[in-house]
């Protein structure tokens, strides 16, 4: 435990030199003002960068002209003809964004400000120049980001402890993904029987969530490649739990603790692995062994498969358990029939984000419908008669529609309500987790009464629908083949050039969907197979990509692989924390080669990003080493440092970086660029 | 589990009135625009309340003008020779602060924005209100709040850990606390040795910092009195883990999940609870544990106890494990005959916040020179050879100043480096805690290199220095009367009209260290006692508040009380997280009444509180039932809801309130007028 040679101390060049000191008064009279060069660097002008990334974002008139679903802007219309306000409106609303926001240089963290970093101002009240407040506005951001979808793998983790304890009544649907899972951990799996086998996994996966004392993290032991895990306990990054770095993260950015930009990046990265592995990983792992990894499936998708007459019933957010039942019990002839008592045709489930794509292929019948920024234009079609809502990606304002529409709302979680919603929840400590079958009945009900007492509103569904294929896994890709090299030949050859997997959520920055659009496009017009998941997916369900008649896009090497192989362009894994399934599958072909996972002519998009949580996911195959591609920048452009350390200076450590360009075809153009790149130096033709 | 009565529910007034609706286009036209009343409610209109709030902010000549310490304002004139910034020019140099931050109707939690609440945009663009905003913005920062002490209390929790393991040579001072506190927890104490006790002792805590899985909070339940219990758990604020409530608040605030103000609000007062067990409390244990609850001491006091020719130490920031390395290893002979070989007369430690504050009274001779706000004035002295510094409160300006004096600072925490700084500290896994002695004699010996290579700096000491009683505990104030019972009489009898402890760190924005000698001379003269901790402590540690003397500061009866039994004024316990000191003495004195706390004549106040967990402090208090006073507003002016939330709501269900008045005297005298009516309701003359 040597001095550390800090790399800080090399970079800050302009330090006092004060040798020249004498003892009276005026020894030491040089200017530290702001303007004085040598005070502490310049401060950058961010102001030209941010005033001319402003100038990229969209209007609601640039959407209405420009998004590519029909359906959307038909919904976006209508919205305007009944005076409902949207995304859309309130995005417009709200400009001019604020340029110290935008540039990451205002901070808020302790009660001496609010600061911001100008030529005038170059410090703020405690000091922090605009390294550090970037740096430390990024790792909020990332950690709140782990919060998120840590939240997600603690409420699957306590299912499954539940379950083995007797107290929710659920099968374990996954049994072959668990008992495959255990063995990896090292959990003796010989003469055990599942629920039990249930319990000792999700302990093992609450400790890495959870613990606070230095140990070792148990999910990147057992299911990281070896090659990562040497890197990143190189710059010792390893994390002790999600928990322990959110706190430390919160920690450290407060006022007067972590000084340097560099050891918050340190950090930033820390949280990346704790998101991955405890926010995706454990996710992941926990609702496949629930609810089994699914099949293969095809689903009508988009608005126009909304049907009238029907009990309908939309499932918003993220959680898989509580929904499970409310679909099971939707199906009972019991409540079949209390629905026709009440004049409905039957019971139809409808999804809106993640909690659908997790359904949709594991349950017959949940149709996709949109991702959250369009929850609004959904609500506004009138034809749903209850929407239950968990946690995530749920605005708020959702609520002004339904009211309009008399769209019953309910909340499950204790941690997120909405005025105005009705609430039939697990409470915060789960003390009621034994009522979670009565809780699927009451909404089921309420779904039913609401049906009957709103059909004097009126309904209006524009008529686009599609039918999609839907569900693949890591494990179904492996089957189908089999095994992951001949995927790896059609690489090698050339006839597919690369693998993107393309996620992210939506930002009414760019032109809601066509962001996504534009670069799938020009990816599979240049023969990249694309995989996809959680709210980006959306667009690429509605409007064919992920049907085989999709395959018609794709450039004719890739066209030929999927045509002999009875395959859509564009592949669908799920729901965001099935961003798992990708890395699998990045994995298992990097790992049949023989070649890292940084070398192959992958990469990740997610162009229309806005989450906390999206900034994570990005950092999280960013960590594995594949570089990840944006149209919407995050709040850096105040720090030169923090900057450069996203878009270059984890090319030598980490082996990726941070791409970003706001106009989608180009940011198309690099990530083909780079991919061909990767090939050339792999030596594929 | 039946539906639950929302209060939002009856609240939101302005719902839509739609049953009018006819199957045509135009069925539904009526205005949803911004400027239509029943969208959602009327945009409180701050900006005025915000402009008249900014304009009582201090001035750096304000401060000079009015600081109450004249060593404060030698240095500041000393500071500004050189032309070294103090936190009072950029404090001047952030004017005009962001209406909309002060406002809290800023959001950035999301990458869709920023956003900000106007008339004009009166929604983000997730549909968040300013309600929402505000609320979330103030549950992120007292969720930090919990972070930052809660790191606190991990880092001793993790010493007794290691202690107990073996792995820290350190001795266990505080035998019997520990015992006591391991009765309270059912901890068997009987046969086992301290070191075994420790161990059980710090997992029972680390339980509840860091338990992912819905559980009893131990610390509540053998701590907190059974009417406080009850309260809690009736308003279900009672948290799981201060790591899950941490990780809950940054879920429920993250972008579409906790969409309800008030849910917001109840997860800050489970954050509260858990900054109050865990952050202080536990924190508070482990350190009388490992350093005993330490003894009533004198002690100089402030810059002109600064010793020019001897090895200058300075501590600064708040984890005592390594400190109390360093001082001892500093007062050994080896390191002595060290210093004098370096032409040294000896070493001498000084401390700055916290730090210092819980070494005082432990060991002998460390002593305070002034907290966080007044760092760099310290600094500026040129007297200092070597600053350590660890977490919280440690500006990164500091760093500026010691270049300037060639003073070398060192960072321990693997949390909080400064650049320019030398790193001599536990890495993030505290894999090289057995390095503990020698991290301290490193340090050491870098003093002692640096006081002979900074024989040229020149020295400037304002002769400012006071004598201090310190290191009050409860232990030895209820050893002194005995009992509690004294108190009580004086407080029945009137002699002491009530008790206040005031606390909390330093902000600008008022005149410097000013508002808490305001307020104190207000509260003496009218004969209430006050006891206090942390940063605010400075001023009346220096001022001789805490001396004997200060007696005559108090009016006659408080005074007689005093002089009976030789008491200062002020009872200084300690640092911040001594807090747990005086609410011990509250709820015994209360408990020697048989009256619940919240109905005695007690406050809290800390007047010129800026701190994320200054925010925290304040409500731990108002968890007990204890009003909270300040001079310095939260940023909640730009809703109404969440502003009578904190300042009136939460009478009704805890039994106290949050007050402000930026005028200390006014402040004081609303503190002495709410103290009367306790004593009258009370029927105590």
């Amino acid at each position: 435990m040597a001095k550390e040679k800090h790399p800080s101390e090399t970079t800050h060049k302009h330090h006092h030199d004060c040798h020249h000191v004498h003892e009276h008064a005026d020894w030491h009279t040089h200017d530290h003002s702001p303007s004085h060069p040598h005070t502490h660097g310049d401060v950058r002008d961010y102001m030209n960068a941010v005033a001319e990334y402003r100038k990229t974002f969209a209007s609601k008139q640039d959407v209405l002209d420009h998004t590519p679903d029909p359906a959307v802007r038909e919904m976006m219309l209508r919205m305007e003809q009944i005076g409902c306000d949207t995304v859309f409106d309130r995005f417009d609303q709200q400009k001019p964004q604020c340029s110290f926001g935008l540039a990451g240089v205002c901070c808020k963290f302790c009660n001496m400000g609010p600061c911001k970093i100008t030529a005038k101002s170059p410090r703020g009240v405690c000091g922090a120049d605009a390294d550090l407040i970037v740096a430390r506005n990024l790792l909020r951001s990332a950690a709140a980001g782990v919060a998120q979808h840590g939240a997600h793998a603690r409420e699957i983790l306590l299912s499954l402890k539940f379950i083995a304890q007797g107290r929710l009544n659920l099968p374990l649907l996954g049994e072959e993904k668990l008992r495959t899972v255990c063995k990896a951990f090292g959990i003796e799996t010989r003469g055990q029987n599942s629920k039990r086998l249930a319990g000792k996994l999700a302990d093992v996966l609450l400790a890495d969530l959870s613990r606070p004392t230095p140990d070792t993290y148990e999910t990147i032991k057992a299911l990281a490649p070896a090659e990562r895990q040497k890197i990143w306990k190189e710059l010792d990054i390893l994390p002790i739990s999600a928990y322990n770095e959110v706190f430390d993260a919160y920690h450290r950015t407060g006022v007067g603790t972590d000084g340097d930009w560099q050891s918050i990046m340190k950090q930033f990265l820390r949280c990346g692995l704790a998101f991955c592995f405890t926010g995706v990983v454990a996710s992941n792992i926990g609702t496949d062994v629930m609810f089994g990894t699914g099949h293969r499936a095809t689903s009508k998708v988009n608005i126009g498969a909304l049907k009238k007459g029907y009990v309908n019933i939309a499932v918003h957010g993220h959680l898989p358990t509580l929904v499970s039942e409310i679909v099971r019990i939707g199906h009972t002839r019991e409540f079949l029939d209390l629905a026709k008592k009440h004049g409905a045709k039957g019971i139809q489930f409808y999804g809106i984000c993640c909690s659908c794509l997790a359904a949709m292929y594991r349950y017959e019948g949940v149709i996709p419908l949109s991702n959250a920024v369009g929850a609004e234009l959904v609500l506004g079609t009138g034809a749903l008669d209850l929407w239950v809502a968990d946690v995530q990606d749920v605005y708020p304002a959702i609520m002004d529609v339904a009211r309009c529409f008399k769209t019953t709302v309910v909340t499950t979680s204790d941690s997120a309500r909405l005025p105005g919603a009705e609430h039939y929840a697990y409470d915060h400590h789960h003390s009621n987790i034994e009522d979670t079958e009565k809780l699927a009945r009451k909404i089921v009900t309420r779904a039913i009464e609401s049906f009957a007492s709103r059909r004097d509103v009126p309904v209006f569904i524009p008529a686009y629908e599609v039918t999609a294929d839907i569900g693949f896994t890591a494990e179904n890709i492996a089957e189908q083949f089999p095994g992951y090299k001949p995927l790896l030949s059609a690489l090698q050859s050339g006839q597919i050039r690369g693998i993107v997997n393309m996620v992210g959520c939506s930002n009414p920055r760019v032109v809601y969907e066509r962001a996504v659009v534009d670069v799938a496009d020009e990816l599979l017009r240049h023969n990249i197979l694309i995989f996809t998941n959680g709210c980006a997916s959306f667009p690429l369900l509605k409007l064919g990509y992920c049907s085989k008649k999709g395959a018609a896009r794709a450039g004719s090497s890739l066209r030929q692989f999927l045509t002999d192989n009875d395959l859509p362009p564009v592949w669908h894994m799920g729901e965001c924390v099935d961003n798992t399934r990708a890395s699998t599958v990045f994995g298992g072909i990097a790992g049949a080669a023989g070649i890292a996972i940084k070398d192959m002519p992958y990469a990740f998009a997610s162009p229309e990003w806005s989450n906390e949580k999206g900034l994570d996911a990005s950092l999280a195959f960013r960590l594995f080493g594949i570089d990840s591609y944006h149209c919407v920048e995050p709040p850096v452009q105040g720090s030169a440092h923090v900057e450069d350390f996203l878009k270059k200076g984890t090319a030598a450590t980490l082996g990726a970086v941070m791409k970003v360009n706001t106009d989608p075809k180009a940011l198309a153009a690099q990530i083909i660029a780079d991919i061909e790149t990767q090939r050339k130096k792999l030596g594929w033709k």
